[in-house]
Order: C-alpha cells, then sequence, then structure tokens
C-alpha cells in the first residue's frame, strides 16, 4: 500500500534531525577532544563519519524516490530539492568536525600552548547555529533562520581574534610556537567554516519560506 | 509552445560548464594575483564572485522548473538532481578562489617571503580537477571521473609539502615570518579544498553512472 506523501515527509524530517544531532555531536566531541588532549575521542570522531555518510545517501535517496513516485507540486518539490541541498551542508559540517578531531590528533602529544577559551565558546555558538538552522528548515522558521544568519558576525569575529593572538602573541614571539599554533588557528577556521554553513541552511530556509534571496546579500535583511 | 526536454537539458549543460569555467577562471585570476602581487586582480576575483552566485540560483530554478513541468522518469530526476548538487560544489570552489584572492590582499604590502613553486603546481592540478570533473558529468563519463579521483592523493601531497616547510623552514626558524608564512598555508590549503569538491563532483559521477558510491571509499576504485 502506498503510504501518504505527509506521512513519508516526518520520516525525512527525522532523518535530518538525527543527522543535525550527529553532526553537533561530532563537534562538541572534537572540542572535548581538544579540551581533554584525549586521541581516543578525536579518533572516534574519524570513526563516527561513516554513519554520517551513509545518512546523507539514505536521505538524499528518499528525496529522490519521494519526488519520483509523488511528482510533488511546486512548494512540496522546492521543499525536497532544499532538504537536498541541507543534507550536503550537514555532512559537510560533520567532515568539518572530522579535520578538527584531525587537528587534535596532530596537537595531542605536544604541551598545550594556552588555555582554552575562544575555541570553546566558538564551538558553542557553531552547535547552536547548526541546532538552530536544522530547527528553522523542518519548522519552515524564518524567524529563527534570521537569528542563525545574525549570530555569524560574532563567529567570524572570534574566529579573527583566535587567529590575530595565535599569529602575534604565540608565533610572532616564538618560532618553536608554530606547530602547536598551526593546528589552533585551523580549528578555529573548522568552527567558523561550521558556522558559515548554518548560514547557508538559515538562508535557503528565508528563501523557501519568503522566497527572499538573502544568500551572499546580509546587508538587506 | 513547451520545448522540448533534451532541448532544455542542453542548455543546463552549457549553464553548468559556464559556472566551472568561471569557476577555473576565479583560480586562476586568484594565483596570478599571488605571483604578480596584484590587489586588483585579487580584488576583481572578490568582486567577479557575485556572477557565480547569481548563476548558482539560476541552475538551481531552472533544475527545479524542469522537474516540475516534465516529471522526469528516475534516470533524468536524478541527473537533475545531482547537477544541483554540482551546482553547489562549483559555487563552492568559486568561493574558495575569493578565499585565496582574501590572502593575496593581507600578503600584497609584506614582501614575499619564498619563491613560489608549489602553489601555482598545486593550482594547476585544482584548475584541471574541476574542468574534468564537469566534463565527466556533461559526458557522463566514469573514466574521466576516476581519473579525477586519482589525482586527488597528489593535491593532499602538495599541501602537506607546502604546509610542513612553512612551519619547520620558515615559521619554526624566524618567529617574524608567522604573519606571511599563514597567508600562503591557508592559500595551499584553499586549493586542496577545491581539489576536494572536484572529488566530490566526480564521486558523484561514477555514483550516477555506475550506481557505485565511491564516496568516502577511494581506496575500492
Amino acid at each position: 500500500m502506498e503510504r501518504h506523501f505527509d506521512e513519508e515527509l516526518k520520516e525525512l524530517h527525522k532523518e535530518l534531525l538525527k543527522m543535525a544531532a550527529l553532526a553537533q555531536e561530532a563537534i562538541f566531541k572534537s572540542v572535548e577532544a581538544l579540551k581533554t588532549r584525549d586521541s581516543v575521542i578525536a579518533t572516534q570522531v574519524i570513526d563516527d563519519d561513516v554513519r554520517l555518510d551513509d545518512l546523507e545517501l539514505a536521505i538524499d535517496e528518499r528525496c529522490i524516490d519521494l519526488i519520483a513516485r509523488h511528482q510533488p507540486m511546486a512548494g512540496d518539490l522546492r521543499f525536497l530539492a532544499m532538504a537536498m541541498k541541507i543534507n550536503a551542508e550537514l555532512e559537510r559540517i560533520a567532515d568539518l568536525a572530522v579535520d578538527i578531531a584531525q587537528r587534535v590528533n596532530e596537537l595531542v602529544d605536544k604541551p598545550l600552548l594556552k588555555p582554552l577559551i575562544d575555541i570553546p565558546a566558538l564551538s558553542s555558538i557553531a552547535q547552536g547555529m547548526v541546532g538552530d538552522a536544522i530547527d528553522a528548515f523542518i519548522g519552515k522558521d524564518p524567524a529563527l533562520a534570521k537569528k542563525v544568519i545574525s549570530s555569524d558576525p560574532e563567529a567570524d569575529r572570534l574566529r579573527n581574534l583566535i587567529q590575530k593572538e595565535l599569529i602575534n602573541d604565540y608565533m610572532g614571539k616564538d618560532a618553536q610556537a608554530a606547530p602547536r599554533a598551526v593546528p589552533l588557528l585551523l580549528i578555529a577556521r573548522h568552527l567558523e567554516r561550521i558556522c558559515d554553513h548554518a548560514t547557508n541552511i538559515a538562508e535557503d530556509v528565508v528563501y523557501l519560506v519568503e522566497a527572499k534571496v538573502v544568500k551572499h546579500h546580509h546587508e538587506h535583511l
């Protein structure tokens, strides 16, 4: 018996929420691994990524299958096309958590360069933005999406702060600091890029709901 | 009068090829700007990105419109779904060229740290992989796609080489080198990430044509 379109759409929502939750968990764990200098957790993040890769493929297949079987009208079609895009963004986010975990494994046998304050703060912002972005999509909530978009400048600011401090106060003063400072600098960049992907999702939501292109035009929000 | 599906598909091919050509040009120009320390060219790459953003939106709209009006069978539907994914990859590639151009603008008023050899080599690989990846998609050519995938380890090797040299031979020996070495290190990473996006496109092509998942499983090629 053919299942109802709305019922199948709910399954898709569940899978996307699961994908987002796994991505958030990967970000959290990769930064925990950094804080506790724990290569076991870092390696777990790297190994667990295969679950997200499989889920990404399953979600894409579900979207294509839904379009093929139900031939949905424009609104639902647009939602499904965007679900595939957002699915890809979530997989990228998880890949960036893997990048962070790889940097952690480069650092784990070296003494800590400095106490970590701004990187955990940036990680919290990133996790919050990812969660809000996917909730905005599922709930078709442009207000929540705009909240995500408005968080991105703070993530940029923190990334720049971390980068400047590492270059000017550490590498610029002690040549021996470079092998420990560069991975931290890259982790800050990975986290900021996660925020960019969450922003991409949020921009897609505004486009979907309000048919308004905010992509690359934040100033007009 | 309703136009024929195949005719509209050819228009889509043209737009994707144009998108890829613009992305390749952006990569080329950003690295030219680095070689010649030319902030005018770098800023041009940054300003021109809006053309790629607009084209990305137009391609997505064309794909959704094609699906809505023609309700294509599974094979064509899958091709169109993938066209949207590949479209997003090309836009990301262009964004990375913008990232490179931004690094160039950070470097332009500082003396050159070292002669550039490996970065232009990595740029050539990146441009070639992008061109081959899109040709493989349009031509549904899995052999060409596999050639792209097999180029990625060389890009990784060059990126690692550049990174090690900058950390060990420059920043690690002279603390004053950091503000000039970090942007170069990031440029190498941006170029390598372009190669990753080309590889994503190529993996999608193999999946599309051979219904074989090579994503995240390069070793089985």
